[in-house]
């Protein structure tokens, strides 16, 4: 059985949207942002203290995109995932890793910076800094966006769901005005899916959301 | 023709010595950090102005350990690779994307807010706040090398060079002192790979190094 960790609007609905999106049997634990605080157990689970966590067996995980690849490739006849084969491949892959490394971390200081931290330590250059850093990266999806439906192969990918997340996360932290049309259009379009929306509606908000 | 633009101590050179274990033919550019402002023609070869950019064919890719992972996966028989199959093969992968997302960010910022950013513009906390962050993220990393010698699988493979590169940043930008011992002569035999040690002779020191 899949267990998983997770904190609503956190980067851990990147895992429960994709289990959603493949209809796995799954057993969620719900828990309060940041669960480092809110749960002092929590770290004899994972001991980064951080969300996602996704056990599979003997597989352990922490990383959200890493989790949509992995379940994208193991699960669902590898619907939701590109072949090593397939000429996008090397595209897909590269959305993946985009989608975190890239298009989350900047959003994450944001928060940090703007609203988690006590008011002596928010730090509002840093939050301008690289609230200019995130649209700037945000230029290979507004590009793609402009030709295609989807960033991968023409189809809905566990690629739209790792990139999806970050918009969905700019949209909640108030960023969503500035995203450029076609990415609009795509946001609305990934959260109308009916599995973003079962996974979207478990748990409590606490991003301030 | 493979073709990669790369700086040097950059995290390209994730993408370079993944090149040079797989012994594949390329095509090297080597450019000025930061590429964006050394090289003005270089945003019209890859829009977001960032190393690694690499072209393969119709591929086009700018995050480094995506290539790593790509040229494992597609090259060499995938023997720096897992497959899926594989019952590491979800562990591999949260090492691939924990070594960006987790282990490299971070560092960034340390470059950023303490050397690059003018120093009316720096930031002593951020630098402080990301220093502690790093080393508190390095505890996956830490718990695997105290009974394994590499990441996955007890070979050597695409998630060795990813992580490897992060730690080896850490050295480059002063903070290798504080490694754990394990995590240290992990780093020690990595660097001692013929193949890093091609590929880290290419170009010019541009890391203040």
């Amino acid at each position: 059985m899949i267990e998983l960790w997770h904190c609503k609007d956190s980067r851990s609905l990147r895992a429960l949207w994709t289990l959603e999106e493949l209809g796995l049997d799954y057993r969620l634990h719900l828990l309060q942002f940041p669960p480092r605080l809110t749960d002092p157990g929590y770290t004899a689970i994972n001991p980064l203290g951080t969300v996602p966590y996704l056990t599979d067996g003997a597989t352990r995980m922490t990383e959200s995109s890493a989790i949509a690849h992995y379940l994208a490739r193991r699960y669902g006849e590898g619907g939701l995932a590109l072949a090593p084969e397939d000429p996008a491949y090397g595209d897909w892959l590269n959305w993946l890793y985009h989608s975190d490394a890239t298009l989350t971390f900047p959003q994450t200081l944001l928060l940090r910076y703007g609203r988690f931290e006590p008011k002596d330590r928010r730090q509002p250059q840093v939050v301008e800094d690289y609230t200019q850093w995130f649209f700037s990266r945000l230029k290979l999806v507004n590009a793609r966006l402009e030709e295609h439906e989807y960033l991968a192969a023409d189809r809905f990918t566990a690629a739209d769901i790792a990139v999806g997340y970050a918009l969905y996360l700019a949209e909640t932290i108030g960023l969503g005005a500035s995203l450029k049309p076609q990415t609009r259009a795509y946001l609305d379009r990934l959260t109308a899916r009916p599995a973003f929306q079962r996974a979207n509606a478990l748990g409590a908000p606490s991003l301030g959301g």
